[in-house]
């Protein structure tokens, strides 16, 4: 079973990273990019024989307390 | 409109990163957790007045050129 786990930075915390990659590409000549803002994004396998409940308690106690900060930082997880 | 890019090592490129995660998983007593791979998630805000196909094609080229490493690295690109 495959889960993915989407980690965004809460809106309005600065994101110096992504200004940085805004404003790169303005300077190389994209001018439709208006705003650029970066995640993380993992996939995590999960062990073959874990029932889906339990599988998702799993994942997301895992996204909140291992793959995330959750004072600046929302998760999402998608199941699939 | 607002673009989603994603951005994941190809298959059989080594991820440190991933595996490091993952081994830590296992000794704080995640036992679902099989195997983690990190990628990079990107919003792209795209300006405004810009025609979707326009969008499609600059965002598909910023993602090829700027956002991933084609020689490792496999990106998706939604628009929503």
């Amino acid at each position: 079973m495959l889960a993915k786990v989407y980690v965004t930075l809460k809106n309005g915390v600065l994101d110096p990273q992504g200004k940085a990659i805004q404003h790169a590409a303005g300077s190389i000549g994209y001018q439709g990019i208006a705003d650029v803002r970066q995640g993380k994004y993992f996939e995590v396998k999960l062990a073959d024989g874990i029932d889906t409940a339990q599988a998702q308690a799993e994942i997301e106690k895992f996204a909140h307390d291992v793959l995330s900060n959750p004072v600046i930082e929302d998760y999402r997880v998608e199941i699939g």
